[in-house]
């Protein structure tokens, strides 16, 4: 086992108990407040646009100080009440029994209880309140998106989920790559060379770069996120960064879409401003930056109108200030042309890892 | 190692050194043209809709013997001619050095060479053309699509690719499943106890598989198409079919574009009318069948004016002649209802592995 192997021991058990224990302590409540002859009431934060605030400390959204009660005792309460407890009680029945599920799957498996939801919205929507009641994910409730990404690189792995608890696997041992499904979400982190992780927003690249070595050239992890990557592998790419100690660059395509890619996995999204747990600051976009278009001669594509359109939104996003994310979308506009990782296969399919992806790693240093 | 494990020796290897061969075929045949002073030119199947047929015999669409006739000797040919001799030699490069690219790829990979195409579009249709020219599919020139499909189950595999070979993966080692990329596409197939292939169109009934150990009470490797699979897994589940011999049987969503994923695996599309390694002519699309939705009184929602007009567009197409699958057209017509896989969920999270997929098993015995 080479020197620089790092070990960790995560929290993943830990991480399921605390969530177990949550669940319980939240029914208890519940019991304890009818012993005493009260109608039981939850308050949460307010998910509303005006309390959804930006939050120059943590460089995140977060949630304001707006709550909501929910109380048994109303009658307009009750529905929703009702809904978040039965999600309280199969949470934690998924959580025993080691079993995940799905969004869809939970608005199905609400008729076995004789819960009603109106359609999946509903019960979506009781998801999120349920994350934000227990400040966790959805994946701590074993709930977990269809779209999976993938990764591939030396880390060693044990498994927690039931069956393989105790099994470890290196996942440089299958150059298609892993899924980032239940299993790898939830297993610890034993062992690893990686000194890095190089997060792609395509399976095409992902692909290129395990071909042309990038996991060894650079010591790396490289993770496939698919397009703007799914919570759980969000949530993956902090856990390796937190708990492996390990930087995180990002490389997207030269667009305003892979730009956000990059800002979502580094600052989080607005849609999950109730959770702590997805935004890795310390991550780095590396490109394709619009000045690449022009540094690089890369073929190009004009803006679309939609294309421009987003840019200005995203220029009056808090989360944009400074830097190069507001530099490069000026660029964009400038330039009003977007480019593709793909577009280095002009000076050859190995350009991409050969001449671009060390450039940017050097500049990374600078960053 | 159980008694019913199963060997093959398959033909990945072999298959690769055809097309390399046939590679350089074609451009031998070309220079000793020219040698000769004869403008070179080459005849192929015409992929127009009116070559487009269905044969009776095979069960699937075919090229009728309409023949397009490019020469190098007609200006209007020349682009055509030229643009299919790179493509020649870049997907024997891509073969001899062990490197993959995608369709996005080869395009921008045209602009080292000088080659011009105007559009992806362009560079695709002349991918399709080398494709009818050898009777291969662009995976045998290295060319995988993005989307990647995944596998579960006790099959050992050898990796054939650069850097791999000879090297042995168990895929029931990692329960989120085994991304179906480049080295898995061209791996052998060493051992196996499987009795049967499941796949499923959905990355969420594919974790409900595993965990519920499916592949284990029913001998089977389990496949998650992520919906109409790409073309590398219908081809991967061909290959499982028939090398190992395993009965097919596929589950989808209860609907008209669950049906038709089902057919595309087993009879393949009109598409891939010029390939004949698509299909799986034993494979069995045993539901979620219109009249599973009455029978097992399914939470369902009202087919949509799209849907209806998929339907009646499906019941004229030659495919769907008999059996089962104008049967099952009919009674989605009759009852104007879909249901999905997740629904039998309003049965316990476990219904659709403890009930319904052992009966459906068994009800395949007499399909």
């Amino acid at each position: 086992m080479p020197e620089n192997k790092r070990h960790s021991k995560t929290s993943a058990s830990d991480r399921k108990e605390e969530v177990d224990h949550l669940l319980h302590g939240m029914g208890k409540d519940v019991y304890d407040t009818l012993d005493n002859g009260v109608f039981p009431e939850l308050a949460l934060r307010s998910r509303s646009v005006r309390n959804i605030v930006y939050s120059e400390e943590v460089k995140q959204y977060v949630l304001g100080s707006s709550l909501v009660h929910r109380s048994s005792g109303n009658v307009k309460h009750i529905r929703p009440f009702a809904q978040l407890m039965w999600l309280g009680l199969f949470s934690k029945l998924l959580i025993n029994q080691g079993k995940t599920s799905t969004l869809r799957d939970v608005y199905y498996s609400s008729q076995a209880y004789d819960i009603d939801f109106t359609d999946q919205s509903e019960s979506d929507e009781i998801i999120t309140d349920l994350e934000v009641v227990l400040s966790k994910s959805r994946e701590d409730f074993n709930i977990y998106p269809e779209e999976r990404s993938a990764i591939f690189g030396d880390v060693t792995i044990e498994y927690t989920v039931k069956g393989y608890e105790g099994k470890t696997l290196n996942l440089a041992s299958h150059p298609d790559g892993y899924l980032i499904g239940p299993s790898l979400s939830t297993s610890e982190f034993v062992d690893t060379s990686a000194e890095m992780i190089i997060a792609v927003e395509k399976g095409g690249l992902f692909t290129r770069f395990v071909e042309e070595k990038v996991h060894e050239k650079y010591h790396a992890l490289i993770i496939d996120t698919a397009g703007q990557p799914p919570r759980s592998t969000r949530y993956m790419l902090k856990r390796l960064s937190d708990e492996l100690n390990l930087p995180l660059n990002i490389f997207t395509d030269g667009d305003v879409y892979g730009e956000h890619i990059a800002m979502v996995i580094i600052a989080g999204s607005a849609n999950a401003a109730h959770l702590r747990d997805l935004a890795v600051p310390r991550g780095k976009w590396l490109g394709v930056w619009g000045s690449d278009i022009t540094k690089y001669k890369l073929p190009s594509d004009p803006l679309s109108d939609i294309d421009i359109k987003r840019v200005h939104e995203l220029k009056r996003d808090p989360r944009y200030t400074g830097g190069i994310w507001q530099r490069e979308l000026d660029v964009f506009l400038k330039l009003k042309r977007k480019s593709e990782l793909e577009a280095f296969s002009k000076y050859g399919l190995t350009a991409v890892t050969d001449k671009y992806l060390p450039e940017k790693l050097e500049m990374a240093k600078s960053l």
